[in-house]
Protein backbone atom coordinates (compact mmCIF):
# COMPACT_ATOMS: atom_id res chain seq x y z
CA UNK A 1 0.00 0.00 0.00
CA UNK A 2 1.43 3.64 -0.81
CA UNK A 3 1.52 5.95 2.02
CA UNK A 4 -0.44 8.65 0.42
CA UNK A 5 -3.48 6.09 -0.05
CA UNK A 6 -3.60 6.88 4.03
CA UNK A 7 -4.18 10.56 3.21
CA UNK A 8 -8.00 10.55 2.41
CA UNK A 9 -8.69 8.49 5.27
CA UNK A 10 -6.72 10.71 7.65
CA UNK A 11 -9.11 13.66 6.77
CA UNK A 12 -12.57 11.72 6.19
CA UNK A 13 -12.03 10.15 9.87
CA UNK A 14 -11.10 14.18 11.06
CA UNK A 15 -13.92 15.66 9.63
CA UNK A 16 -16.31 12.85 10.24
CA UNK A 17 -15.41 13.72 14.31
CA UNK A 18 -15.53 17.40 13.39
CA UNK A 19 -18.85 17.27 11.57
CA UNK A 20 -20.89 14.94 12.93
CA UNK A 21 -19.15 14.82 16.69
CA UNK A 22 -18.19 18.27 16.90
CA UNK A 23 -15.07 16.79 18.18
CA UNK A 24 -11.77 17.95 17.13
CA UNK A 25 -8.82 15.14 17.20
CA UNK A 26 -5.08 15.41 16.72
CA UNK A 27 -3.08 13.30 14.49
CA UNK A 28 -0.27 11.21 15.77
CA UNK A 29 2.74 9.78 13.80
CA UNK A 30 1.76 7.60 11.19
CA UNK A 31 3.14 4.09 11.52
CA UNK A 32 3.56 0.79 9.57
CA UNK A 33 1.44 -1.61 11.73
CA UNK A 34 3.48 -4.09 12.49
CA UNK A 35 2.20 -6.78 15.67
CA UNK A 36 -1.45 -5.42 13.74
CA UNK A 37 -2.85 -5.52 17.65
CA UNK A 38 -6.22 -3.38 17.36
CA UNK A 39 -5.17 -1.73 20.96
CA UNK A 40 -8.70 -0.56 22.51
CA UNK A 41 -11.69 -2.33 22.97
CA UNK A 42 -14.23 -1.62 20.17
CA UNK A 43 -13.64 -1.31 16.55
CA UNK A 44 -15.31 -0.91 13.56
CA UNK A 45 -14.22 -2.43 10.41
CA UNK A 46 -15.69 -1.91 6.70
CA UNK A 47 -14.59 -3.49 3.54
CA UNK A 48 -13.76 -1.96 0.30
CA UNK A 49 -13.60 -3.08 -2.45
CA UNK A 50 -12.66 -2.80 -6.60
CA UNK A 51 -9.18 -2.18 -8.59
CA UNK A 52 -7.99 -2.31 -5.31
CA UNK A 53 -9.28 -3.88 -2.14
CA UNK A 54 -8.66 -3.37 1.51
CA UNK A 55 -10.01 -2.93 5.10
CA UNK A 56 -10.41 0.05 7.00
CA UNK A 57 -10.32 0.13 11.00
CA UNK A 58 -11.30 2.40 13.60
CA UNK A 59 -10.57 1.42 17.08
CA UNK A 60 -12.08 3.25 19.87
CA UNK A 61 -11.64 3.08 23.84
CA UNK A 62 -14.84 2.72 25.24
CA UNK A 63 -14.88 5.93 26.65
CA UNK A 64 -14.57 7.29 23.16
CA UNK A 65 -17.38 5.17 21.92
CA UNK A 66 -19.55 6.11 24.51
CA UNK A 67 -19.17 10.21 24.06
CA UNK A 68 -18.96 9.32 20.38
CA UNK A 69 -22.43 8.04 20.52
CA UNK A 70 -23.82 10.60 22.93
CA UNK A 71 -22.67 13.60 20.47
CA UNK A 72 -24.30 11.54 17.38
CA UNK A 73 -27.60 10.60 18.78
CA UNK A 74 -28.08 13.47 21.57
CA UNK A 75 -28.62 11.48 24.46
CA UNK A 76 -25.96 10.15 27.18
CA UNK A 77 -24.69 6.51 26.07
CA UNK A 78 -23.49 5.07 29.43
CA UNK A 79 -22.74 1.58 28.20
CA UNK A 80 -21.95 -0.30 25.07
CA UNK A 81 -25.16 -1.52 23.18
CA UNK A 82 -27.00 -1.52 20.01
CA UNK A 83 -27.27 2.06 19.62
CA UNK A 84 -23.06 1.87 20.64
CA UNK A 85 -22.63 -0.67 18.06
CA UNK A 86 -24.40 1.24 15.29
CA UNK A 87 -22.55 4.44 16.16
CA UNK A 88 -19.08 3.07 15.47
CA UNK A 89 -20.23 1.09 12.71
CA UNK A 90 -21.29 4.26 10.93
CA UNK A 91 -18.58 5.93 11.88
CA UNK A 92 -16.65 3.43 9.70
CA UNK A 93 -18.91 3.85 7.13
CA UNK A 94 -18.55 7.16 6.81
CA UNK A 95 -15.16 7.21 6.83
CA UNK A 96 -14.86 4.55 4.07
CA UNK A 97 -17.12 6.08 2.07
CA UNK A 98 -15.76 9.79 2.17
CA UNK A 99 -11.94 8.15 1.48
CA UNK A 100 -13.64 5.84 -1.70
CA UNK A 101 -14.58 9.42 -3.32
CA UNK A 102 -11.15 10.71 -3.47
CA UNK A 103 -10.07 7.68 -4.48
CA UNK A 104 -12.22 7.26 -7.39
CA UNK A 105 -9.42 6.20 -10.02
CA UNK A 106 -10.02 3.10 -7.96
CA UNK A 107 -13.91 2.85 -8.38
CA UNK A 108 -14.14 1.07 -4.95
CA UNK A 109 -17.50 -0.04 -3.38
CA UNK A 110 -17.88 -0.47 0.67
CA UNK A 111 -19.08 -3.13 2.50
CA UNK A 112 -21.52 -3.29 5.33
CA UNK A 113 -20.02 -2.35 8.75
CA UNK A 114 -19.30 -4.74 11.46
CA UNK A 115 -18.10 -4.08 14.84
CA UNK A 116 -15.53 -5.89 17.06
CA UNK A 117 -15.71 -5.70 20.55
CA UNK A 118 -13.81 -7.74 23.49
CA UNK A 119 -10.92 -6.87 25.46
CA UNK A 120 -7.72 -7.74 23.76
CA UNK A 121 -9.23 -8.39 20.28
CA UNK A 122 -6.87 -8.24 17.79
CA UNK A 123 -8.44 -7.62 14.32
CA UNK A 124 -5.10 -8.89 11.80
CA UNK A 125 -4.30 -8.30 7.87
CA UNK A 126 -2.57 -11.65 5.26
CA UNK A 127 1.01 -11.18 5.77
CA UNK A 128 1.62 -9.87 2.26
CA UNK A 129 -0.66 -6.80 3.46
CA UNK A 130 1.16 -4.04 5.54
CA UNK A 131 -1.54 -2.28 7.08
CA UNK A 132 -0.84 1.57 7.64
CA UNK A 133 -1.94 2.73 11.05
CA UNK A 134 -1.90 6.43 12.59
CA UNK A 135 -3.26 7.06 16.15
CA UNK A 136 -5.45 10.04 17.09
CA UNK A 137 -5.65 11.85 20.47
CA UNK A 138 -9.46 13.47 20.92
CA UNK A 139 -10.92 15.45 24.26
CA UNK A 140 -12.42 11.82 25.19
CA UNK A 141 -9.70 9.87 24.45
CA UNK A 142 -7.35 7.80 22.33
CA UNK A 143 -8.36 6.33 18.85
CA UNK A 144 -6.40 5.02 15.70
CA UNK A 145 -7.44 4.17 12.84
CA UNK A 146 -6.13 1.56 10.22
CA UNK A 147 -6.15 0.99 6.60
CA UNK A 148 -4.81 -1.91 4.45
CA UNK A 149 -4.95 -1.84 0.84
CA UNK A 150 -3.80 -3.92 -1.77
CA UNK A 151 -4.32 -3.30 -5.70
CA UNK A 152 -6.00 -5.32 -7.38
CA UNK A 153 -4.24 -6.57 -11.41
CA UNK A 154 -7.81 -6.59 -12.44
CA UNK A 155 -11.33 -5.09 -11.01
CA UNK A 156 -12.80 -7.85 -8.74
CA UNK A 157 -15.90 -6.50 -9.69
CA UNK A 158 -18.52 -8.07 -12.39
CA UNK A 159 -17.97 -12.00 -12.31
CA UNK B 1 -31.62 -10.80 4.01
CA UNK B 2 -33.72 -13.53 2.46
CA UNK B 3 -33.11 -17.43 3.89
CA UNK B 4 -32.18 -18.71 0.79
CA UNK B 5 -29.20 -16.78 0.01
CA UNK B 6 -27.60 -18.43 2.54
CA UNK B 7 -27.35 -21.71 0.58
CA UNK B 8 -24.35 -20.57 -1.38
CA UNK B 9 -22.35 -20.11 1.24
CA UNK B 10 -23.18 -23.22 3.55
CA UNK B 11 -22.07 -24.81 -0.21
CA UNK B 12 -19.08 -23.17 -0.53
CA UNK B 13 -18.14 -23.74 2.80
CA UNK B 14 -18.11 -27.25 3.09
CA UNK B 15 -16.92 -27.37 -0.51
CA UNK B 16 -14.09 -25.17 1.35
CA UNK B 17 -13.13 -27.81 3.58
CA UNK B 18 -13.64 -30.81 1.83
CA UNK B 19 -11.73 -29.83 -1.26
CA UNK B 20 -8.76 -27.94 0.26
CA UNK B 21 -9.03 -29.36 3.71
CA UNK B 22 -10.20 -32.99 3.20
CA UNK B 23 -12.43 -32.38 5.96
CA UNK B 24 -16.10 -33.07 5.69
CA UNK B 25 -18.32 -31.01 7.98
CA UNK B 26 -22.11 -30.93 8.94
CA UNK B 27 -24.45 -28.65 9.00
CA UNK B 28 -26.52 -27.65 12.04
CA UNK B 29 -29.87 -26.01 12.43
CA UNK B 30 -29.76 -22.48 10.49
CA UNK B 31 -30.89 -19.78 12.90
CA UNK B 32 -31.13 -16.39 13.12
CA UNK B 33 -28.47 -14.73 14.93
CA UNK B 34 -29.75 -12.37 17.37
CA UNK B 35 -27.35 -12.05 20.27
CA UNK B 36 -24.51 -11.85 17.60
CA UNK B 37 -21.78 -13.86 19.54
CA UNK B 38 -19.02 -15.23 17.60
CA UNK B 39 -18.43 -17.97 19.91
CA UNK B 40 -14.87 -19.28 18.87
CA UNK B 41 -11.86 -17.89 19.67
CA UNK B 42 -10.32 -16.87 15.55
CA UNK B 43 -12.59 -15.69 12.88
CA UNK B 44 -12.46 -14.72 9.15
CA UNK B 45 -14.28 -11.84 8.08
CA UNK B 46 -14.68 -10.83 4.17
CA UNK B 47 -16.89 -7.77 3.07
CA UNK B 48 -19.09 -7.94 0.04
CA UNK B 49 -20.07 -5.23 -2.02
CA UNK B 50 -21.99 -4.70 -5.18
CA UNK B 51 -25.78 -4.69 -5.57
CA UNK B 52 -25.77 -6.49 -2.32
CA UNK B 53 -23.64 -5.62 0.37
CA UNK B 54 -22.67 -8.19 3.41
CA UNK B 55 -20.42 -9.91 5.55
CA UNK B 56 -19.34 -13.66 5.79
CA UNK B 57 -17.75 -14.35 9.25
CA UNK B 58 -16.44 -18.28 9.85
CA UNK B 59 -15.45 -18.39 13.04
CA UNK B 60 -12.95 -21.67 14.89
CA UNK B 61 -12.32 -23.19 17.73
CA UNK B 62 -8.34 -22.78 18.01
CA UNK B 63 -7.92 -26.32 17.58
CA UNK B 64 -10.21 -25.77 13.90
CA UNK B 65 -7.86 -23.06 12.99
CA UNK B 66 -4.61 -25.15 13.97
CA UNK B 67 -5.89 -28.55 12.10
CA UNK B 68 -7.18 -26.52 8.42
CA UNK B 69 -3.96 -24.97 8.58
CA UNK B 70 -2.11 -27.90 8.98
CA UNK B 71 -4.36 -29.38 6.39
CA UNK B 72 -4.08 -26.57 4.16
CA UNK B 73 0.14 -26.19 4.50
CA UNK B 74 0.85 -29.60 5.13
CA UNK B 75 2.89 -29.59 8.12
CA UNK B 76 1.55 -29.24 11.57
CA UNK B 77 0.52 -25.94 12.83
CA UNK B 78 0.84 -25.88 16.79
CA UNK B 79 0.00 -22.07 17.79
CA UNK B 80 -2.27 -19.25 16.22
CA UNK B 81 0.92 -17.67 13.71
CA UNK B 82 1.44 -16.26 10.87
CA UNK B 83 0.37 -19.23 8.86
CA UNK B 84 -2.78 -19.01 10.63
CA UNK B 85 -3.87 -16.15 9.96
CA UNK B 86 -3.30 -16.38 6.91
CA UNK B 87 -5.23 -19.86 6.59
CA UNK B 88 -7.96 -18.76 8.10
CA UNK B 89 -8.35 -15.29 5.68
CA UNK B 90 -8.06 -17.84 2.88
CA UNK B 91 -10.69 -20.04 4.30
CA UNK B 92 -12.90 -16.76 4.64
CA UNK B 93 -11.99 -15.77 0.84
CA UNK B 94 -13.00 -18.91 -0.81
CA UNK B 95 -16.34 -18.86 0.80
CA UNK B 96 -16.86 -15.44 -0.09
CA UNK B 97 -15.40 -15.88 -3.71
CA UNK B 98 -17.45 -19.05 -4.20
CA UNK B 99 -20.79 -17.66 -3.13
CA UNK B 100 -20.35 -14.54 -5.13
CA UNK B 101 -19.73 -16.52 -8.08
CA UNK B 102 -23.56 -18.42 -7.89
CA UNK B 103 -25.15 -14.99 -6.33
CA UNK B 104 -24.20 -13.29 -9.99
CA UNK B 105 -27.66 -11.03 -10.00
CA UNK B 106 -25.75 -8.98 -7.05
CA UNK B 107 -22.52 -8.71 -9.05
CA UNK B 108 -20.38 -8.40 -5.93
CA UNK B 109 -16.95 -7.92 -5.43
CA UNK B 110 -14.71 -9.29 -2.16
CA UNK B 111 -12.65 -7.00 0.29
CA UNK B 112 -9.60 -8.37 2.01
CA UNK B 113 -10.30 -10.87 4.54
CA UNK B 114 -9.23 -9.88 7.79
CA UNK B 115 -9.00 -12.24 10.56
CA UNK B 116 -10.02 -11.24 14.28
CA UNK B 117 -8.55 -12.79 17.52
CA UNK B 118 -8.78 -12.69 21.07
CA UNK B 119 -11.23 -14.75 23.40
CA UNK B 120 -14.78 -13.94 24.15
CA UNK B 121 -14.68 -11.51 20.87
CA UNK B 122 -18.23 -10.85 19.00
CA UNK B 123 -18.45 -9.59 15.44
CA UNK B 124 -21.67 -7.44 15.79
CA UNK B 125 -23.79 -6.35 12.39
CA UNK B 126 -25.91 -3.32 12.31
CA UNK B 127 -29.35 -3.33 13.90
CA UNK B 128 -31.27 -3.09 10.85
CA UNK B 129 -29.30 -6.41 9.29
CA UNK B 130 -30.46 -9.59 10.95
CA UNK B 131 -27.41 -12.04 9.86
CA UNK B 132 -28.09 -15.76 9.58
CA UNK B 133 -25.86 -18.33 11.51
CA UNK B 134 -25.19 -21.96 11.14
CA UNK B 135 -23.30 -24.40 13.24
CA UNK B 136 -21.49 -26.85 11.85
CA UNK B 137 -19.46 -29.54 13.28
CA UNK B 138 -16.75 -31.29 11.91
CA UNK B 139 -13.76 -34.09 13.21
CA UNK B 140 -11.21 -31.14 14.67
CA UNK B 141 -14.52 -29.70 16.36
CA UNK B 142 -16.64 -27.22 15.64
CA UNK B 143 -17.35 -23.73 13.52
CA UNK B 144 -20.38 -21.54 12.45
CA UNK B 145 -20.81 -19.32 9.57
CA UNK B 146 -22.19 -16.04 10.04
CA UNK B 147 -23.74 -14.06 6.73
CA UNK B 148 -25.56 -10.81 6.89
CA UNK B 149 -26.28 -9.05 3.52
CA UNK B 150 -28.43 -6.56 3.04
CA UNK B 151 -29.58 -5.29 -0.49
CA UNK B 152 -29.02 -1.73 -1.64
CA UNK B 153 -31.66 -0.04 -3.66
CA UNK B 154 -28.95 0.77 -6.48
CA UNK B 155 -25.45 -0.22 -7.08
CA UNK B 156 -22.89 0.85 -4.58
CA UNK B 157 -20.46 0.19 -7.51
CA UNK B 158 -18.42 3.19 -9.02
CA UNK B 159 -18.15 6.61 -6.97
Amino acid sequence: MKAEYINPFLRSLANTFETMLGCTIERGTICLKKDQVAIFDISGIIGLSGKAIGTVVVSLSEEVALKATSAMLMCEATQIDEDVIDAVGEIANMVAGAAKAELEEYDMSVSLPNVITGKGHEVLFPSDVTPICVPFSSPWGPLTLEVGLAEVSEPVGSK
